[in-house]
């Protein structure tokens, strides 16, 4: 693998016949059609792949989350160290329980979880898709740290790959820049 | 979501944006081009599904794999039971202990993992085969049970699921039978 690529992108130049698909997923879940918002659903992202310690996904996503919503690096500092007293909404604080709950385990999601995020008013639609979030990034963590990928130290490295993803989408995630 | 059909089928259903890049994905993986043959993809799927507890999963692919290796379906219960005393060859014993440490997590795989599968003869692209089908039956598998799909309890279903999918592929998964 080309190892001035750092992160996922390295992965989906080294096999093009799985990048496709993994672009278009990533690109559905995080920016296709949702009641979810953008920012919110980057926001889930990262803090799933803080909680895996997957330095690149936590910094790459939260950067995006970062830029698309109004509390900034901030917001998603505050939701890393605690989503119980960080500044969210009330739904979207019941949404991150499950998705901290997907990511240990998929049965580790119970009832109560999905009562409280349906409480908060949470639709099917907002249950399902944090739920297939945080399982996908519960693949991209391990794609990316199990094979040993590089990630930048640099804050500014992230934010500039945010600028272009917000621009042009997960489909250019694997072009050459 | 519809009652009367179990597991992943029942998720693409409710929501098609997603299914065809997790279609695409699943075909890309566990039947496209690969060195790994399409019976051994299967039985890493099972192995991680297994691991993970989510039997929807584990059962279906565990059919896929004893339709399509010669040890049948007393080999994939060896392999659940104890991959180590399985009679499989060295290299796929190998990428099974890699496919186990990316369940557990991506920085679980050591330099060791990789280094025993490069012994026992794995080029990069089984490694990265092997990796990326682990990680992405993390997610399927979260996604599976975090959402309470069912899971039949007859063996013949998952037999009759297996002879679908090893003849009309996962693009077929979604599709109304």
């Amino acid at each position: 693998m080309d190892e001035n690529v750092p992160g996922l992108p390295s992965l989906l130049r080294f096999r093009p016949e799985t990048a496709g698909p993994l672009s278009a997923l990533a690109e559905a879940l995080l920016r296709g059609p949702s009641p979810l918002g953008r920012g919110e659903r980057e926001l889930i992202a990262a803090y799933v792949s803080e909680l895996n310690g997957c330095r690149f996904c936590a910094s790459s996503h939260g950067a995006c989350a970062a830029a698309q919503l109004p509390g900034g690096s901030s917001l998603v500092r505050q939701v890393h160290a605690d989503p119980a007293a960080a500044p969210v909404s009330d739904k979207l604080r019941a949404l991150l329980a499950v998705a901290a709950a997907v990511r240990r385990g998929g049965r580790e999601v119970g009832a109560e979880h999905i009562a409280a995020a349906r409480d908060a008013g949470a639709t099917d639609v907002e249950i399902h898709d944090t739920v297939l979030i945080a399982a996908a990034f519960c693949m991209f963590n391990r794609y990316v740290d199990g094979l040993g990928t590089s990630a930048p130290e640099d804050p500014a490295a992230y934010a500039q790959m945010a600028e272009r993803l917000i621009v042009h989408g997960y489909g250019s995630a694997a072009a050459p820049r």
